[in-house]
């Protein structure tokens, strides 16, 4: 599958990186093409890695995958142009961290609205997949690194986008039974808002690499 | 020990019942004495339970447990009066929750602040730990509902107090392993901003009987 990736952080890093070893061609998009990061990464990732602007990266996509700081992705987004979007699963995968005023960070949007309800709004022809956002990015291609069971959230309006992106969470190491649907897109104010909490585990227990486990009774 | 239960909605009723089950002397309080509610509680729970005003529990309580609705804690803590709160350990197990415009509700204070620091802040001399706010009031005092391992939250200032609240968490049933400690009184925005997750996991699994385990790597 063709896929292009958002952003060249560590985020757009590891998940461009363990798209192209599944075999998928990915082009890695950045806010201009010939990036030194994006250029570095598609030299070393192999004949289906490539590197260009944001918008000649969703233009390649069959998916879009959105790793870009959450506080500037809706101008990622407007740089990739709706044209580029439309009918096209595009997966969210950013918070909407604030960190101009220190750490720790707060939301620039939350309890009432969401990141990816603010994406979904402003492209209603993209099909918004919310996921993975709520885990360190080695942890999102590597769930075998957090032993046991542990759970990965989707939510998102359109139900054969989020069938699309459960397969690829599968061929991730996500068994299928720890893909939880949480519903429609408005479920990302759950999500985005659990990273405090996130960010608490990770500082109380010393490690990224955790996740939650969501453990039912009768 | 002699406790005291604010609140005579289910998440009161629950921990008051539980904890004179435990053996400890338990007054429920409410807006004003002789409340129907806390009368019929108190008269089914046996010699060791009581009921009156919030002032009236608070006093007579070496511990206070705040399990009001959390959009009125404030005002129902100030009717306690901070006379009957200094030196206390002041459990509390409330969210922020605004039902005012629909469901699902929202958060009256997030991101920024959250209802435990408020208390905290409002009340100095009163040693706050907020815990339990993450589940509903069968698995607070029957964690074992949930099969299997699960966590429950505690967080505060003030370290001996959450000492004595984790013992209490294990005369409930918990494990003391499943008792992770976030830090001091801001992780309550943690977990108080877990909750539109939490609503999201009922909604997704059909139950509120469910909790989260936290699973870390190496």
């Amino acid at each position: 599958m063709r896929i292009s990736t958002l952003g060249t952080g560590m985020v757009g890093h590891a998940l461009a990186t363990k798209l192209v070893s599944l075999g998928n061609e990915v082009m890695m998009g950045s806010r201009q093409a010939g990036n030194e990061k994006a250029v570095a990464w598609a030299a070393g990732a192999g004949p289906n890695a490539s590197e260009g602007s944001f918008a000649d990266a969703a233009r390649f996509g069959e998916v879009v995958v959105n790793a870009t700081a959450g506080a500037s992705s809706l101008d990622v987004l407007a740089a990739v142009g709706a044209e580029n979007l439309a009918g096209k699963v595009l997966i969210d995968v950013a918070n909407p961290l604030d960190f101009s005023q220190g750490r720790p960070p707060t939301l620039t949007v939350c309890n009432t609205d969401s990141l990816g309800e603010q994406i979904q709004r402003a492209y209603p022809e993209a099909r918004v997949v919310k996921t993975l956002n709520t885990m360190s990015c080695q942890i999102m291609v590597n769930p075998g690194l957090v032993p046991g069971r542990h759970t990965v959230f989707v939510c998102g309006n359109d139900a054969d986008a989020k069938a699309q992106v459960a397969e690829l969470l599968q061929s991730f190491g996500w068994p299928a039974d720890s893909i939880l649907d949480l519903g429609d897109i408005t479920a990302a104010r759950g999500t985005e808002m659990y990273l405090p909490l996130w960010l608490r585990l990770w500082g109380a227990t010393g490690t990224g690499q955790l996740n939650i486990e969501v453990v039912r009774g009768a």
